[in-house]
């Protein structure tokens, strides 16, 4: 038995959108979806986290080259969600207070995780007006050249992307895992024999269609893996290159 | 002018609630909750995190301890989200697939925003039944103790808690500072002098009573702001470390 109502009806037929028609989104519902964004939880109230809301056609092109995904330049919205330590390190600059703790990574991972569940509750916002929305995690291909192309200065990183508008595209429900591989209770547990216990999911997901190469069934869920295992990007490998970069202290501490 | 619906009024006012009624979440609403995390988007379809619900009494207390907040121990439903690329390793080797770039730390980053983001689109159901949560990213007060409590293999790593559970305390909206300091059109616009554009939000802060200490009206946002730039929590700084025991590697790029 399933409980619901009118805001878990649209969780639960959640499907990424790539496609959108031109129609612009009121201005009344973007400034909704960036209230969303503001009364989001904050770690320790530190409001560590902003948003590019990228215009520029030619931006668009740039960061969809990097997606390497042309429909991210037509996307009639594109946030970009970013770590932002770099306000409140001014902040306490103005203080007089320059404490190099605002480097450390606790405080760039408690930044990074403000950004991702601002992007999720502006996603539950927005289709919850019946737009769509497709995360980028594809930005991080390449976070040098974003942070280039967003003239991102120091503490500060992309964490993901966004494109909102108007759905112009009806995606069949994308096959999921059973939550009992993914939920456990009280510890971790371990399984043995994943391709024998998953037969039924990996069935399952030869009978999707992706609507990027729409008159082919995808492969196995297990097989996948496998293949994206095997895609190795260079420059999104060199994340903590990156993030080193912007200032932060990759010190890993002996014990 | 705004906007608004039934799924966005509860975003709206989204508090932290930390102390809950003895009501259980029944059977019917905590499924759903777990049928919108799995629905939750994915980076490419990887399925990455998964949840521990933390049921025994004896392990709440302990996750309370790392947390340094007893509430924590007294929490309805306690879950922790983590990244998983356990799962996935496994699967792979078993098809004699052993690529080591499920080490690397952009597979991390994306299994860790997986985590988030399933975090908050529960987050939004369950206060869409009526119920509150309160994020725990105090669990990385001490991320080696999480591991060892939660016995979490190689390869997976705490994300964040949720406490969840029917209200029993209603605390004010929380001030929160304007979107025009945190939303910006096409690349980062630095402000100079941030404590006279913050001058307003500090007078708001100022008037916020926080339920944990009733009483007494919390500092302004700019102080705060240096007050958590001076406390550092050892174990929490370690974070890298934690990550490598896991098995996944820093390494660090020459160019």
């Amino acid at each position: 038995m399933k409980a619901i109502n009118e805001t878990v009806k649209h969780q639960l037929s959640h499907r990424t959108i790539r496609e959108f028609t031109d129609e612009k989104i009121p201005e009344d519902i973007f400034n909704t979806l960036m209230e969303v964004a503001r009364r989001t939880a904050t770690s320790t109230g530190m409001q560590a986290s902003s948003i590019i809301r990228v215009t520029d056609p030619e931006i668009k092109k740039e960061i969809a080259k990097v997606c390497n995904q042309e429909y991210v330049g037509r996307a009639p919205e594109l946030l970009i969600f970013i770590v932002d330590q770099y306000r409140n390190w001014n902040i306490a600059r103005e203080k007089d207070c320059n404490e190099e703790s605002i480097r450390d990574m606790d405080r760039f991972f408690s930044a990074f995780t403000d950004a991702c569940i601002t992007a999720q509750n502006v996603v539950n916002a927005a289709e919850s007006f019946g737009l769509g929305a497709v995360y980028l995690g594809s930005i991080l291909n390449d976070p040098k050249k974003i942070c280039e192309i967003l003239e991102l200065p120091e503490l500060t990183f992309p964490v993901v992307g966004l494109g909102i508008g108007y759905p112009n595209q009806s995606p069949q429900l994308k096959p999921r895992m059973d939550m009992k591989f993914r939920v456990f209770e009280n510890k971790y547990t371990p399984m043995t024999n994943y391709l024998e216990q998953l037969k039924d999911y990996d069935a399952e997901m030869r009978t999707y269609y992706d609507l990027r190469d729409a008159n082919r069934r995808v492969d196995s869920f297990t097989n996948q893996v496998v293949t994206r295992l095997k895609n190795v990007i260079p420059e999104r490998q060199k994340i903590l290159n990156a993030i080193r970069d912007k200032g932060f202290d990759l010190k890993v501490y002996d014990k």
